[in-house]
């Protein structure tokens, strides 16, 4: 099949390509932008439904981005040539690698959760900087996570910045996006215990009995958690903090907790 | 003291500050950038003596900015007060905030650390991402390390990236560049146990003994640990991992294994 080859910057295409860095325009257009070939290869393997495909052999930093393209086109995905310069404006990365795909965004609802006999959940709150909530998808992943819940979520899990810092997580753990009230109903349902970090607590997170069905909860980066999780918790657990006061932020907080659950319910993630 | 304004971008004095966000400019003047409110904040309070300090009030975010310019300058530091453009030629970071200090390096040696009983260190080796190393400094600082020492390091401890993404603790937690042969030797005649995290491990880090004196080794993303740690250590260990083989960074990996040690050492950082 011909690829459509774009090299005007007014092209209508580029336009919506940056539109699509913005929430708004996303949750109305209801998709997502996953820059580079890393992010790209990970969609595809984990069959995200790419729709369409930019590229642009002058920014290819590899050997391999044929053989991706010819893999995003059998699956369905179509592609777009673009010149250096119409790509440099599409980008928003600071060094791109010539792959931008846009893909339909997903909404899985608490009841999509496949839970086991003992899940082990990560439930955030009013997460602010995209960075941490990418990092906070890869420290779940890494510890073994069924699921996580983003509650009230003031960035949306499909920030280009999100996808970045998830390294791809995003498109294989489960995330569901959901008001903390119904989180914490859903949880008490299930017997899930919620744990929840705070500063305040005088209960250090080690003495806490993490093992069984267990959901870790964090609050935001400027305001910690709101009162239904620190009413509302089984526990409220505090991290012990030796230096500044401020040298865990919340995804180094989210990893420390998650690894201490890991090494009680059996040391392997 | 009249202060001097700078408003030609030509000035020679911009372009010094430009080149010190380079390695071998900032070597050759032995001196290296701290820019923002926060990070000259604190280094003023670690009694850094901050050589000169450019500002440019049209960027301010605060109003507190005024106290810390009086503040520097008592302490001796020459201010400069740059105009809206000729900051933004100055400033590396994307979201400046008017402030920009230059500092001279120090150099530190093993000698230097003041070892308690049973001492916490932190051992890097060639670590390429100013984020992670900052990441890691803090992360030492939370976990209450003695020191933290940088081996054959690729990147510098004064990348401006480091300093930023250390939150000031490069201001405050002794840091110490050396050859890997010497620290390794320095280790063993002072009877540290050297713990090395490497993903092949079979013993899992949860299953060492990380109480006593004790050095947690860390390698490079990309290489790992050279075979000097991996043959020198007393004790290699890996972290379980779930999910995709990268969602743990070096940063990570350190965070981790730190916080298990303060967990064994009685649980306070």
């Amino acid at each position: 099949m011909p690829v459509e080859i774009i090299t005007s910057l007014q092209n209508p295409r580029l336009k919506r390509l940056v539109r699509l860095r913005d929430r708004r325009p996303r949750d109305e257009e209801r998709a997502f932008l996953i820059e580079g070939y890393r992010e790209v290869r990970r969609a595809l393997e984990r069959k995200v439904a790419l729709g369409e495909l930019y590229y642009s052999p002058g920014w290819f930093l590899g050997e391999n981005e044929p053989a991706l393209l010819s893999e995003a086109e059998s699956a369905g995905t179509k592609l777009f040539e673009l010149s250096k310069d119409a790509f440099a404006k599409v980008a928003y990365r600071e060094r791109p690698d010539g792959i931008l795909a846009v893909a339909p965004q997903w909404r899985r609802t608490l009841s999509d959760i496949a839970l086991p006999a003992d899940p082990l959940l990560l439930v955030v709150e009013a997460i602010e900087k995209p960075g941490n909530l990418g990092t906070i998808l890869r420290s779940a992943d890494a510890a073994g996570c069924d699921a996580v819940i983003v509650c009230d979520p003031v960035t949306d899990i499909f920030n280009p910045n999100v996808v970045r810092a998830s390294t791809g997580v995003l498109f294989s753990l489960p995330c569901v996006v959901e008001e903390g009230i119904a989180v914490l109903a859903w949880l008490r349902d299930r017997g899930i215990r919620a744990v929840a970090t705070t500063p305040a607590a005088p209960m250090l997170y080690t003495d806490s009995d993490l093992r069984g069905p267990l959901a870790v909860i964090m609050g935001s980066e400027q305001f910690g958690l709101s009162d239904l999780w620190l009413k509302g918790a089984d526990q409220c657990v505090r991290i012990p903090m030796a230096g500044q006061a401020d040298s865990l932020n919340v995804a180094m907080a989210a990893l420390v907790t998650l690894f201490e659950a890991v090494r009680q319910r059996g040391g392997r993630a």
